[in-house]
């Protein structure tokens, strides 16, 4: 006799879930939501697969706290590397590469698919995740980044996510690179260090302000005792970094500003009338601010007047903006470079009517990821959740992306600008179902055709009850378990949640008749239910009728439940 | 300075593609049509994620050609090792053992995703492809098997597939099995060999019937030179199997009795009565069959007298039945229950008039996988292809399954028994494109706003335009390359096939003004193209109206165009 092998153990390996239909139902939902948007934005679908060459990957990932940095990758037969894509990014570049002769730039696409990282999983932090990329590939100018920044503004929009309830947040590579360069740090020998800053600005949402001084001077330990090599920088560098990223909680006069440009815009809202905030505000800015104030404004190396009308408007506008204009960096190229970029982002946007309340400048946005070189950006929801710990914090990122002039370079060796971004599909539908803008489900459960009689003939006749009412559109199934258990027959129609149960003994079948039982209108009246459709006079729970009556029955009831439903709906 | 990197070659591993807008709009229109069948049937979606643990997965592949059993493998941090799933199945046994105690059997899910092979590519043959599963699992009875066939071959009618262009064949492994027993091959010892067995008649379509008896017996050298080790089996019993699973090909006599069959069902149908097949087929086989042949069939160890006469009728109008219900085989046990549930599948099929030519008992299906236990069936596409070689051959499968009662056990220890099938998505769509079955895709591309003028503030007034026309629903966008070279653009919006190109200069812009241009009609009139639709008073190929008409003369030309786009395809 052979040995019984010992009994499997089922399980998935951390860090990977299976979904449930509520959840691909959802997640369908809102991706065709997405989807129509990108396409009236003129976005083409293009997808690659899971597994590229290593090397044409690259190695850009944000956190490589795993010894093959992240990836899952195999080895083909042929010796060379492969991974499982841990981005949308790196393979369409790869993709245009390749196809770089057929491909009329600027080439927009989008595309939806699942990524892998093989990080360390945590609650909300998985293996494998999908992600809803659009890129312009081939577009020099920061209107693409501005087109992005606004198509992610109409995405939250036809999600449902009210406006207030999420900004997009832009922010320039260039800025902190410049800030950087001032402060010493520029040049090809400190890119690693340039990248461990960025790192540790991107930690702000995550380890508040402190961390983040920590992570850009000797280091920071972790909870669990780990520690994390810190950037280097003195205190006065630190200073000044934190200055320029942190510049909403660090200057309290600027709030001030954006107050009293707040205070305007409410006032013309009010009044009805038209806002040019060009008007009024230089006044504003004199009555308002102490002199001390005006002067600080005064000391700024950049003299404001120098802007257009549009561009002052913005400004006075943007926190972030307004932050930057007046730093002491402003003399710098590179940061003088996103400067312009910023502004020029800012105008187009306000120019769209996308003001600050959908499209933001702010300086602390940064992107872990290593491929971006100008303008970043991220999608962020405003209202507040309560996190695994219990703490009540926004719900934040839910996705982003910005500008990679690099990355198609690395394989053509000529320059071919892009831009685009990248949703985080499982957060962006938690986020909507927080909200309730992820309806239940209005899928009906299948009628059930129930058996009682096991042989063929008798099957054959049930089945074709159930394919009758199938090919009149109506959802059916005949139960396929074992039949002998008529209880478990009315159990699974009970857990199912089956509206209608189907049933045809051998006396029924002998008089050519079938029962059929209204699931739902019985369990509310066995379970006496005095919720506010009570009113109506009530339908049989069950009913007994000829063969030839079966459709126009389960049709009838089914219609009537339908009515209940949207009745309640309303009510 | 540092050293340039060697420029990196963008390439995909061999056997990976990417996915062109048109496949992806084709796939999702597929998948649509195929969702609307599976839910009509009351199924649910349910989906697993890429990686199981490789033990969960289990080794039931087809083929074994790799090192690591056709598998794409990697070691987790607890030096487990994960797999790529290589079909849907074995994580659905999986997901159901771990789910056990939560899930109501029977439990009817579907699922579309992607699978791996770590496989020799080969034309048409990936090493990433999309499945799409159905399955009830906790499912006893053959109804069950039956269910499965009939929506297979609803799904190919609902894809547009006519009657007669495709069949779903039925087999019963435990026909096989039961022969194997006779022929001496039972009992554990013969596991390997009867699988190899398998694996040479699911070679058939491949290799042909001589092929086939190379590999039964002492093997068979492919074209290359490789050589495949054969099961070894004797020319008596090779010749015995042959008998069973390659019928229609072995049987002139009972090839025969069909063409009676077809004969009185084709005469029923001229004569427009109700075909009842029971009523003249004995006296038909006594007519037209010699005294030899109707000696041989009562030489059958089998009375076919004593079968019901629904089930003599499908007996007669089912060459496969026929064949094994006439084998001399049909005394093994194993043998006996296999041709009773395929007798009930048939039974199932004809009372919901299911005929053979939609679901058919067929002898030589077989299915790789080495989870069946029962019931196996595959869709078979049946017009004519040339293939890769410049052959002529029929279609072919384009999915299947069967009956896999011990995958959940492995678990749990318990029975759950199961049944279901895969489609190969790629390998149906290129059916259905054949087939003329998935249209060109009506989606238009985006009317394109070109750029004359690269300031902010203009560049703010194009987009703007582009913003006025998204929000009314028309897929627009800003040309977002280098603006200077305004032929650039030009050549974009025509190979993009944007239906119209906005042109404003300065001059314009002083005006109030907007050049539209119709790209279609211009094309057309540039063409002197004398189509169809030439009779038709020719629109003006570009107008110059004031900016406020901008969004009214743009539906004017996208409708005038839908209107020419209708004419032609009903012309």
């Amino acid at each position: 006799m052979a040995k019984k092998p010992n009994k499997l153990k089922a399980r998935l390996p951390r860090g990977f879930v299976d979904r449930s239909a509520e959840d691909i139902r959802a997640t369908d939902e809102m991706l065709a939501k997405i989807r129509t948007v990108y396409e009236r934005y003129g976005f083409d679908p293009v997808e690659t697969p899971a597994f590229e060459y290593t090397d044409c990957l690259g190695k850009f990932l944000p956190d490589t706290d795993r010894p093959n940095a992240g990836v899952f990758s195999v080895q083909d037969e042929d010796e060379q590397w492969m991974s499982l894509r841990y981005d949308l990014t790196a393979p369409l570049a790869r993709h245009v590469s390749e196809n770089i002769n057929e491909i009329q730039l600027p080439y927009r696409t989008y595309r939806a698919g699942w990524v892998f990282r093989n990080e360390k999983p945590g609650p909300g932090r998985f293996r494998q995740f999908m992600q809803f990329d659009a890129d312009t590939v081939g577009a020099p100018g920061v209107q693409a980044d501005a087109e992005m920044c606004m198509m992610m503004s109409d995405t939250m929009e036809a999600l449902g996510i009210a406006r207030g309830q999420y900004v997009i947040r832009v922010n320039n590579r260039k800025v902190l690179d410049g800030v950087m360069e001032a402060l010493g740090l520029g040049g090809v020998e400190n890119a690693e260090r340039r990248l461990t800053v960025l790192r540790a600005i991107d930690k702000l949402d995550k380890f508040g302000i402190e961390g983040v001084k920590l992570l850009l001077g000797k280091g920071r330990k972790d909870e669990s005792g780990d520690f994390t090599e810190g950037a280097g920088l003195s205190d006065a560098a630190i200073g000044e970094l934190v200055r320029i990223f942190d510049s909403p909680r660090m200057d309290a006069k600027i709030d001030r500003l954006v107050e009293i440009y707040e205070k305007i815009e409410n006032l013309s809202k009010e009044l009805g009338i038209d806002y040019d905030p060009n008007l009024e505000i230089d006044k504003d800015v004199e009555k308002h601010f102490s002199k001390q104030e005006r002067s600080d404004f005064s000391q700024s190396p950049v003299n404001l007047e120098s802007y257009s009308e549009i561009e002052k408007s913005v400004i006075f506008g943007n926190l972030g903006l307004l932050s930057i204009v007046s730093s002491r960096f402003n003399v710098n190229s590179t940061f003088q470079a996103g400067v312009r970029e910023l502004l020029d982002i800012a105008c187009l946007a306000r120019m769209n009517n996308y003001r600050s309340d959908r499209i933001k400048i702010d300086l602390s946005v940064v992107r872990g990821l290593e491929y971006y070189t100008g303008p970043v950006y991220e999608a962020e929801l405003l209202f507040d959740v309560t996190n695994e710990k219990g703490q009540v914090v926004q719900f934040g990122s839910v996705g982003g992306g910005g500008r990679y002039d690099g990355l198609v370079k690395r394989f053509t060796g000529r320059d071919v600008p892009a831009t685009g971004f990248s949703i985080g599909v499982s957060r962006l539908m938690t986020a909507l179902k927080n909200l309730g803008k992820l309806g239940t489900s209005d899928v009906v459960a299948p009628v059930l055709v129930t058996v009682m009689d096991g042989d063929v003939a008798a099957l054959g006749r049930y089945q074709k009850m159930v394919q009758d009412l199938r090919e009149a559109g109506i959802r059916a199934e005949m139960y396929q378990g074992n039949w002998k258990k008529f209880g478990n027959q009315l159990k699974y129609a009970d857990r199912r949640n089956c509206p209608i149960a189907i049933i045809q003994g051998s006396d029924e079948r002998e008089a050519g008749e079938i029962q059929v039982k209204d699931l739902i209108e019985g369990k509310r009246l066995s379970e006496e239910i005095t919720d506010n459709i009570t009113w109506r006079e009530s339908r049989p729970a069950q009913v007994t009728v000829k063969e030839t009556e079966l459709l126009a029955t389960v049709r009838g009831i089914l219609d009537g439940q339908a009515e209940d439903r949207q009745r309640q709906n309303e009510g």
